[in-house]
């Protein structure tokens, strides 16, 4: 159902991979809530996805970026105001790889200039977005950014390995560029730090499945969906959250002041 | 204009003193968007009010009531169940008194006996509340509580005195019933940490102006008023924020998580 | 071994009930590390217990006191000076009783006097404690008082029930009193959040042993014992941390920052 | 005075430059105290600093080493236990740099590359010391390591730039170590979050007089010094504080949890 959260919002939606994808629910609830934009993904990805069926869905365009680049980036939200006829009113980012989780370069042993490319990719991209935008002047008054994150960035998760790294300097820019652009525009940066979700690539990381399962139990709501974190995204958009700015909100169904579960002490009782 | 985001939900809302009050602001908000809701205060605090006019433009009936009692607040809750014909899907907790600052008590000569009604009045209420509609099971499923609070439950705001220490225990408690009550019944318990806002009862406050000036300076997109503040509830209540639960919500501007804006260090070079 | 790290230091010790008492052992370091003070309980405790004992070894005088009672705290502080020839300099407070948890009552079924009683035992006292101590000017400069908390104060571990509120409560009147005392006398005023320990008190809580295996398993280093935990007051007594206050320590082998543990994941595969 | 709180330890001390530098104070510290230690510093800052007076003061041989280069940090790690005989007990980080500040790059500005070298510098190097450590198990057990950090990594100081990241990610490091080492072989990683500090880095940031004495004013003890910083070190390199590992300490004088100080708010009364 839609309530015109939305209406008339011009956006640009990163990361909508295949229907597994948290982004890919964003588009489909922006779409649902009147927003128009455009969607964004590596080259590479794209390849891989079947971005190209959303689009139709949504009535949007694709246009492919390395989130590295700044020529792509600059493309990207030029292409982008073209498009959809005027400044941005929200971006979502849900972007994040790492280069150790794929070479299977445990924590201990990380490879840095690996690191500096997860970093790149999953942290520096947003500020590189922000600063585009910033210096076009391409994002409207009120206009809400958004980036995903994970509660690694707070409390070590081992598994998440260098990725966790990679979310805490993404909700530290967060922080600076909220600032910055909220004094000098009335623009909002914030990040949802989402509870673990079985998308294509959360789905990858080694031992997902008992990490999904303890999650669920410590969360008093059980973990949120991709489903609810879209709602929660397009809330993050609309006009009636105007004054949340540098925010790491969770999205999780209680886990992140969830201290224990009974199910998880009965399973230490000996 | 209106998103239907409430559309036949119903509430009770607490703290609704004259048109400068967030709660009023709520109320009018979720008039707006749909719900139905009863409107509640102490019996005191009515006398001196002009809640009728509200509740006549809301079509809302009032159920005085102290917080900290459990008569008044069973009477309450069953009141509100017959009039809204249901169980409650969302409630307003805007409950605070401070009897040290009202008798002039500063921080370091505190009377215990006003610290203990103040922390019942507002603290306490909020665990009250919650109880009476758990063992009445008064609550829908995916309802959704907030409570108002204020950054000074986590940095000192000398002039907030005891009132600091009493939304420590109502952020406490929130955390603890949105345990219990998500696990329960997926009732989700949450606060909102507001910005310093010129209700009456805030202004009344010792140094507010110089206070509010300078929280104004710190939060890169100004301090929040108690419109927006109505709007951010409106979202917490929808059922496009599910999953968020035993968080609290600061609603500022971005003051929390700035050290220091630029005019603050003009002020203190020499 | 002793690094004569509190010579010539005049303290007050709360709450050594036994030998697995935390302030037992804070009693025997400190003593070790050249200080001298009296040591206190409330008298109902004192029977049961063997601080006598403890007295002896330590040379110290024992000076029963209801921490409710204005009266008994007075005359706790003036007796201290007395006895020990000038002010005090440092403070444990190691205080915390839950009627609730005594009465069998549920975190959903509380009874509200019993509550109040419950924070006035252990977290009002503690502001008693310094009024009284600020009001006679009772403690030195740089003077440093410590009280013993525990995480529920930020997360919900749902057997510790409305203990985890009476935390909250107490961390809150540590930062205010921090604040106040500091800037007037430069005494310091902190809390050590310290891992589940096997005292007398903390084995009595329900679900105790999975809970303690959980903590350990969740800690890098384990559970801190409460002989670490005793090191850890004497340099938080002592002059090298004089710069510390209004913080909440934590003492727990790396739990408070640990998302999860192996083992736990490896229990939540199915 | 000596409490021989480190006698026969061996340490690195990473980031002495001249006598106002926190490292030189911790060198100096750590000496009194009875370590044996190594000095280390990247080759371009040894050319300008006054090091060697220091090197004669402790004993102590110098090492240099660009931070970035694992060439250079294994032989200092090699060397370091060749001179002091045996496996490394604690370590001080104290290294930082900006590129963005020095060539006057505001953070809507960036450049990227830059962006990577103060993160290589200042935050990676931390890993990469402890991988080095960690894989020639060149760390005693419950040995020590400590790096040096700053309250932007939590909230914007507008003018610490993207040191703010680097501090953030530098906090997350040393949680993603401090799980790893502790487990492994019970070593501790954590940070202090000191005061701004007149040294010669810290003199050199915009604004820092008015961001100086604004600190001083919200630290109800004031700014810590260096020399208390390095006594707080010094407690964190000891046996005393086993239990303590993956925390952010905050060495401020109460300025991380004041909201607000009355000269502050005074001059915001208009």
């Amino acid at each position: 159902m839609s309530h015109n959260l939305l209406k008339g919002k011009k956006g640009i939606i990163f990361g909508a991979l295949d229907s597994n994808s948290i982004a890919w629910k964003v588009a489909e609830r922006c779409h649902e809530e009147g927003a128009v934009f455009t969607l964004t993904n590596a080259p590479i990805a794209m390849r891989m996805g079947a971005i190209n069926t959303l689009a139709e869905k949504c009535n949007a365009q694709i246009i492919p970026a390395d989130v590295t680049s700044d020529t792509d980036m600059e493309n990207l939200i030029d292409k982008s105001m073209e498009i959809l006829g005027g400044k941005i009113d929200f971006i979502l980012h849900s972007v994040g790889m790492s280069l150790n989780i794929r070479k299977g370069k445990h924590y201990t042993d990380l490879d840095y200039e690996f690191m500096k490319k997860t970093l790149d990719i999953s942290a520096i991209s947003y500020h590189r977005l922000l600063k585009i935008c910033y210096q076009k002047d391409a994002i409207s008054e009120w206009g809400s950014t958004v980036a995903l994150t994970y509660i690694a960035a707070q409390r070590v998760f081992p598994d998440y390995n260098e990725m966790a790294d990679a979310k805490s300097l993404l909700e530290s820019i967060t922080r600076g560029w909220g600032f910055h652009y909220g004094k000098a525009k009335k623009v909002r940066v914030n990040t949802i730090s989402q509870s673990p979700t079985k998308t294509t690539a959360g789905s990858g990381v080694k031992g997902f499945d008992g990490f999904f399962n303890y999650a669920d139990s410590m969360s008093p709501l059980g973990n949120a969906t991709s489903d609810s974190c879209a709602d929660y995204c397009v809330l993050m958009f609309s006009d009636l959250s105007k004054m949340v700015t540098m925010q790491n909100l969770f999205h999780d169904g209680g886990f992140s002041f969830t201290g224990v579960s009974q199910e998880t002490v009965e399973k230490f009782n000996s």
